[in-house]
């Protein structure tokens, strides 16, 4: 079939296979765990053939990994706000993280990836590269325009700024150790930016 | 053998055999990690038959959490030091975190057990109990004498200012974005401390 020039018609079929192969992951993986997640079962939920699957991918994490990342693109990518008002959009996102971690859509397979990647090296890399860094990325491009407005300290580290803002989230919420609520999301918004507000001796 | 009264002696050889079993699941899941761990490996390691390992944990995970909470307490427990000056006191815990996360005889072991416990609530849950929160105390203690002697604000919320502390380091440890450097830790620790500290108006 690859040797076959694509028609508008198989492009559009071979994407509706994608696509229901994603679904297919992302449904299973919360019903089963990663774990009993297997090709066959995806397959069978798709209903596609198995080689189909395995044509496109070498392996079940991988499936997961694209049908991750599908959805992490429909919800529109990593963009933070900018209205001005650093802490009102540092809030809006860190509570719409908490709310994107309790919701078992996003908490199952993210979970199970993480799970994974800690003894599978390329998908820890990838895990990273394609999910992880762009939505660092933004939190940095954010602070970055705050700082270039004055809104924080000149000095702040940036990178480390950001993941004071992310680590305590990812840490609830990994650990199980209390529930991620919006309180705590503000609460750590709130602690950051007082650590990073511009002092006397910066203005 | 567990019907017979334990002499002196037996008591002697059990914690013997008790101890390498201990160590050798720690060796292994260093050399192998957690998937290829077997029972008959460890058994063989610690130089004991596979009934006595049978005999005293029901999974290979319930081995590996015990061997790490054995490594834990054999480090001196969660223990805060108290010299008065908070921010060296955090510098020096949070260092020694960082070392030790980078420490391959604590890192395989945690890594394995925590993605273990991804897909196993109950591991989850005695990983919380017996290892993450008596930690979490002894942070919470500290800043509860720091708040107490007006080094920090009144109104802080001293479990989230102490997941602050620690989230960061984990998400870096956990996801492997960046090195656990000293410089990472103090710059942690200098930010927290600046956004607890006691405002004009708590004066």
């Amino acid at each position: 079939m690859s040797e076959q020039p694509r028609t508008p018609d198989s492009a559009r079929r071979s994407e509706r296979s994608r696509r229901a192969i994603l679904d297919a992951a992302l449904e299973l993986v919360g019903e089963v765990g990663f774990g009993k997640l297997t090709i066959e079962a995806i397959a069978a939920r798709a209903g596609v053939g198995k080689q189909t699957i395995y044509r496109w991918w070498p392996s079940k994490a991988s499936v997961l990994f694209d049908s991750f990342l599908a959805l992490s693109e429909d919800s529109g990518g990593p963009v933070l706000p900018d209205t001005g008002d650093l802490e009102a959009d540092l809030k809006l996102v860190l509570r719409a993280t908490a709310d994107e971690l309790a919701d078992p859509k996003y908490d199952l397979p993210l979970r199970a990836l993480t799970a994974e990647s800690q003894h599978d090296p390329a998908l820890a890399r990838e895990l990273n590269e394609k999910v992880l860094e762009p939505q660092l990325a933004a939190f940095e491009a954010r602070l970055r325009s705050a700082r270039d407005a004055g809104r924080i300290s000149p000095r702040a580290d940036l990178r480390v700024a950001l993941e004071m803002l992310v680590g305590p989230l990812y840490h609830r919420w990994m650990l199980r150790t209390l529930p991620l609520t919006h309180a705590y999301a503000d609460s750590v918004v709130e602690t950051v930016l007082r650590g990073l507000a511009p002092g006397p001796e910066s203005v």
